[in-house]
């Protein structure tokens, strides 16, 4: 096992880090960038090496600074957590060099699984069900008029390299067709440095569900069940829950198996997420994501396992820690990701905390690096704490959030809490009755 | 269902009921003295009564000015936690004169039940396994000599009327006896108005193992498991643990069944725990207690149940939620009793909490009523907060225990988490070695 990790990152994910390594006996290595230099994972790592200025692109992006720090730190480790460099190839190479594991699938795997064009195609050869598009990126302006007459309107636009909802364009009719596509393409550009996008069949009411995988270098392959991630705005996801409660039995276990069997085809290791989009009847890949996710703590609370530490023994070369027959939900679990901003315009709000209590009791979760006194700092994101609770049933869950939204006390910055208080009264949210754009359509038409 | 339930008490606990009453649906009202005016009981709550000055005896344990609260409140119920009014068979009489439904066993059954020597002669005579002793109290020293004699040195002298360890004596000699009854009676007068002891067989290195259970109005009557509380300092129990591991699992399932039976015996209902001495081939009944316990979450945590919620459900004429196949351990639990006092000499720390950052992530639940800011007051209870986490196995339970002690920063007052660090990493604890003496012999004796 390993001696000593180095954690590339910063706040709630850099604080779950070093709970994990500190459980499993390793010792763990901050780095911090100068606004950083009192946070909560810098007091709880065995150390802390200061890795340059408050710009992300000065500190938790720079490869030479974080490459110096992992020489200093004579770690043999390295976790990226997610964001950052957590999906960066270079930096995968820069720890091989450095002669340290990299927590995560090798750089050759983490490059090929970046074009999502690429890993469509190579997914639908194997009869995993994908959306309808065109194969690879769009080459020129007569192909992307071609495959969507092909496919029937209406159409999405993807940035092939891109995330979190940035390049995505929905066009209804040939008439937008060009512009929308210009329009992605300048903003892929502007986002991820590479303009190329592909296009594929627009679900109108889909529900986001994704896998989690586990796989380890002995070719054992597991899932631990699947997530319900389809509360987002403007693509960034809010709200997840585990399980989905939408899918049949039949449905469920077929999605399940069908992402092992892609995690497989695609030669995976660690721990990566198979994202799908399920239209009521069926589900289609959209994407693999090569790091730990966000929301990883719902699958964690609902099946009783630590993906952290597995993520590790994984790249220490150990077994997975358990099999797939063990893997059973034990409870409903529903996440909300508190941000400092403001509840009704999402502006961020960042500012210093004045006053805080953090809920607590039976069958809740808090992953957080705030305490009272913590500075909320404009350069990183506005996320400031997950907020988990589990129930026997998703009614009881749900009623836990809500007494624990309603127990959480945040005072000198504002925060999504209200957002959710209200989201979790709607009869849309009890009854299940949402797809991916209810807040945005639904909630946030309103104001 | 109750439209408003009053809670007869303060600090963690009444922050607990609260919790399980605002998932319920049900409104609150806390009670207050002067002193917790700012405390997070009375913020949480939807409601908040004054009921007197900071000592007990003129506010929570005052039967009129509670019934003034109770009255003025218009709830329906009162939920009385632990300590305080919480088995005081006047206080459930007074809440049935004014109409309102007690949480807990009725005032009858309460009073039966609190004279232990009475109890363990209904036990014995229904074949419950007990400590061989005196049936009912002592009633001269001839009676107590011929006693000792027929059992067998050493013997223990016990208050009818107590709890908590007062009034307690071990004897290991004739010669001893007379004196320690003095004391012993002297004792038992002073903590609880009643001077009657018994007498039984002094189990040298028992284990302290407890049943829960819970009992409906129709007969239903289930365990949820067994905890472990062997931890103890002069009888207070430290730390307890789910499930058990010193149990061989045929003994396990005849304790359990027995304490069903022996509730059964008893007619008790709502929720009560067994507790029982082991020596490690038998185990003997000890007593009952008639309320929820500060280490109910442990139980919760391990079984995935919500004991405050089925007490409020089980008072309000309601069936228990489950049935007793469905009472499986998820988890191994711990937990530590986080008190405001020197480490090393246990006296109590009063005081203002400067700083604070409570443990959180994976396994891990606090139930606690202190934030940063609060004040820690000399009237009452040391405990400020009770740390539990789960694990896969004792020993993830034991590593993750030790990671949540490190992150735990309480400033301000004198706490006893480094007691536990010590303690966690004893090789008697971490191979299960250990009975209730130990902590007084083996670890205090040290300072």
């Amino acid at each position: 096992m390993f001696k000593k990790i180095l954690i590339a990152n910063r706040g709630e994910i850099a604080v779950r880090i070093i709970r994990a390594a500190k459980e499993l006996g390793i010792k763990t290595t901050a780095v911090y960038s100068t606004e950083d230099k009192d946070s909560m994972h810098v007091k709880l790592a065995d150390e802390a090496i200061c890795i340059g200025p408050a710009e992300a692109s000065k500190s938790y992006l720079h490869l030479f600074n974080m490459a110096q720090a992992i020489v200093n730190s004579k770690c043999d480790a390295v976790h990226p957590g997610y964001g950052f460099l957590s999906e960066n190839p270079a930096f995968v190479r820069v720890c091989n060099d450095l002669g340290v594991t990299f927590i995560g699938p090798d750089a050759e795997t983490m490059e090929r699984l970046a074009d999502k064009s690429i890993v469509k195609s190579i997914l639908e050869d194997n009869g995993i069900p994908t959306i309808p598009g065109s194969r690879g990126s769009i080459k020129d302006e007569e192909t992307l008029i071609e495959t969507a007459e092909k496919i029937g309107y209406p159409v999405l636009l993807k940035a092939a390299w891109g995330g979190g909802g940035k390049g995505m364009r929905v066009v209804r009719s040939k008439e937008e067709l060009i512009g929308a596509y210009s329009a992605a393409k300048m903003e892929a550009r502007a986002s991820f440095g590479k303009e190329d996008i592909y296009l594929e069949k627009f679900i109108e009411h889909p529900r986001h569900i994704e896998v989690q995988i586990l796989a380890d270098e002995y070719g054992n392959v597991v899932h631990v069940g699947e997530r319900d991630c389809t509360l987002q705005r403007r693509h960034q996801k809010l709200l997840e829950e585990a399980p989905s409660v939408v899918l049949k039995e039949e449905i469920r276990k077929n999605l399940l198996s069908t992402a092992v069997e892609a995690a497989r085809v695609l030669n995976y290791k660690n721990a990566g997420t198979l994202e799908f989009l399920f239209d009521g009847e069926n589900f289609y890949f959209i994407e693999i994501n090569t790091r730990i996710q966000v929301e990883h703590p719902v699958t964690e609370m609902a099946y009783g396992v630590d993906l952290i530490k597995e993520q590790i023994r994984i790249a220490a070369k150990e077994e997975i820690s358990f099999t797939q027959s063990a893997v059973k939900p034990k409870f409903h679990v529903i996440e909300c990701r508190i941000n400092a901003e403001d509840p009704v315009k999402f502006y961020p709000s960042p500012g210093n905390i004045t006053s805080l209590f953090i809920p607590g009791g039976p069958g809740v979760r808090v992953d957080t690096a705030i305490k009272c006194g913590s500075n909320i700092s404009p350069f990183y994101d506005s996320m400031i704490a997950k907020l988990i609770v589990r129930g026997n049933s998703r009614e009881e869950a749900r009623l836990r959030m809500l007494r624990c939204l309603d127990e959480f006390v945040v005072e000198g910055v504002k925060t999504s809490i209200d957002f959710f208080k209200k989201l979790l009264i709607t009869e849309d949210f009890i009854n299940n009755n949402y797809d991916t754009n209810f807040i945005d359509k639904k909630i946030l038409s309103k104001y």
